[in-house]
């Protein structure tokens, strides 16, 4: 299919009615941004996908229950302390959380979504968060720039930012989705494997955003792990306020529709890479690409196993070609495979055939390894299923920022 | 059950009968011992439990076939290259192997148990590994100090050998088991999660052997889990030659049968630990028990992930008491369990109390997570079923080992 939608510059502000803030209030010890706020007017309809961790966040435990509604004007997050895990004043927390933003904004506090990420186990500092939110709320803004404060002040140990903003048109009306998300440890599926807000101007039918939202983030959030830990706090929330003024996208099969899909798809995916490529102390970006495998079950096994084992995440950290630890993975993932029909792949470089070793150059494979990104393809020569995984190297610096991340 | 037996000095060589040697033939670049050789006059019963791991190193594969007879006279086992993935090369070399060591002793090459343990994808070098051979069979000797030159051959990224010997007598005669054991990377349930020889003079039935190694393995071996990783080339042979002139053990509900069990599972106990204890890179034994769960299925889920996490492992190596690290694998490990009935402690402390943070004294657990070894306790308060798992930290010497292996 022709791309029909672009990349443009752009953030979380650029579909129509959609404002940002991002401030710092003091629940980051370092004094950076800790505090995004985003609304939309009119309300937007709204619908999201969360953790599978049978443990929940607070704020995020309240988010699942008030988006049931299908609206929201208003997204609250804070970074620096998940508030989860600290009982039952973690919940009134979250609640008064809404209230502070909900007065300001003078809304229903069930239109205001929360989300809280950072340490687990501390109570939520609720002075500072007052006095962020009355800030945030006066700073709100529909530049791009805000926008940009909104994303930096939900990372947590990020390095960069993660944002996409792309746009198409649907019978002359030109639609924007922009998305943001943090990742960059705890990041794995299933599912929500981070936070991301995804905002569009795009009017489209409630029960269509809800399937194209988890259609998509199956393809890409659920295809990240950077060290196979699924969080308590994570979620993915889009917004769609209607203000493109394109005639509703209510069928599944329409083109418009297909269109959305493919955009929206475009974006998380650009999201899901950069949260891979920008794990906790990841020097490469990693995807790993299965071929033909005889069942979805058994390619999620395989692309785990080899996607969470450190001995592979290591050794590309080393650039050392030793594929035996990825055939190893594969081996013990649970799948059901044939190890002597199985080749792998170090970007172009066959370095296995059949289940054995070939004699192959190591001065090329060490010139693939030095790259910043490192296709690995596992061809299982056994069935048609294919999928793909992407994670990161594991180096030194992973174990230094785990090592004192509370301190 | 008051301990009828006793921890005692010795090696593999301790039990009568058992002979053994350790040589360096070249396998290993750095020159350290490789080749381990060990016999037992007259042939001993033999059994087994092997990698779960669908892909199988070739030595390996061939010890499970020949291991099927029941009997053995000789273990010959190299360091330094797995003779894993290599085609069929490897299963001939595997065979050449058994074959070198029956033309020197003179036995059946059916009764030599082959193993292997090192960097995948290599062929063996034969001409090595046959000078190696003839050298070992001509140093083969009872004496205790042979035993420890045999512990020494077969480690690979060790730090340290690992050995038991225990002593018991059963009307009259006194029995000696003795075992070896190696680590130290790609360790993880199931199965055998590494190679270990258990060499004993108590006469017993086979089959009774066979279910005692297999139960002990399930409590002590498959109760480590150094990375997740479950090698192609991990074993747990036990070699029984009945010289202890024993009335023979044959039934399993016996008192004697129940001391065996009891000496054995104390002695691979110390294995499990020390191997956990010598993990690569690992600057802490982390013991981690499970009380209250609802089934054994969910505890070794919760269990493996707790014991797998990077971000637990990491959190251990920097001495941070970051429970809800815990609790957040415990609550992705697909178990069913209710978090808000969770209790978590770090050695005495209690750190979480009903899934919600407890204001612990921080130089308390400072203290307790500054020692080499640490005990986790997490109580579900539902259910009967108690496990365990034994692990380690994550340090930046895992990296570093693993970033580098094959150079």
């Amino acid at each position: 299919m022709s791309s029909m939608f672009q990349f443009i510059k752009g953030s979380v502000t650029s579909p129509k009615g959609f404002s940002a803030s991002g401030v710092a209030c003091g629940l980051k010890k370092n004094g950076n941004p800790d505090l995004a706020l985003l609304t939309s007017s009119p309300v937007a309809n709204a619908c999201g996908v969360f953790t599978k961790n049978i443990v929940k966040g607070h704020s995020l435990k309240r988010t699942m229950n008030v988006i049931q509604s299908g609206q929201a004007c208003a997204v609250v997050i804070n970074s620096g302390n998940a508030n989860a895990c600290v009982g039952e004043q973690g919940d009134k927390d979250a609640t008064t959380m809404a209230q502070f933003v909900a007065n300001e904004l003078n809304c229903n506090p069930s239109l205001v979504l929360t989300g809280s990420t950072g340490v687990i186990g501390q109570l939520l500092a609720m002075d500072k968060l007052h006095t962020g939110i009355t800030q945030a709320v006066s700073l709100l803004s529909t530049s791009e720039e805000a926008g940009h404060l909104a994303e930096q002040a939900i990372m947590t140990t990020d390095t960069i930012a993660k944002e996409f903003t792309v746009s198409f048109s649907v019978n002359g009306s030109d639609i924007v989705i922009s998305g943001m998300a943090k990742g960059s440890g705890m990041i794995h599926p299933d599912m929500a494997t981070m936070i991301s807000i995804i905002t569009t101007d795009c009017n489209i039918e409630h029960s269509l955003m809800q399937k194209a939202i988890r259609t998509v983030s199956d393809k890409t959030f659920n295809r990240v792990s950077v060290d196979g830990d699924t969080s308590v706090c994570d979620m993915v929330v889009m917004l769609a306020n209607g203000l493109a003024g394109n005639k509703q996208i209510d069928s599944e099969s329409s083109s418009e529709y297909l269109l959305f899909l493919e955009a929206l798809e475009a974006g998380c995916r650009k999201l899901a890479k950069e949260i891979a490529q920008d794990g906790e102390g990841a020097t490469k970006l990693i995807e790993i690409q299965l071929k033909h495998c005889n069942s979805k079950e058994d390619a999620i096994k395989i692309l785990h196993a080899v996607a969470k084992s450190p001995l592979v995440k290591t050794a590309m950290f080393g650039e050392d070609a030793n594929w035996g630890r990825i055939l190893t993975a594969v081996g013990y993932s649970g799948a059901s495979f044939n190890p002597d029909h199985c080749h792998i792949y170090i970007g172009n470089l066959q370095v296995c055939a059949n289940g054995t070793a070939l004699a192959f150059d190591e001065t090329t494979a060490k010139e693939i390894l030095s790259k910043n990104e490192i296709l690995i393809t596992i061809d299982l020569s056994d069935g048609n299923t294919e999928d793909h995984i992407w994670t990161c190297d594991f180096s030194y610096d992973y174990v230094k920022i785990n090592g004192s991340y509370r301190s």
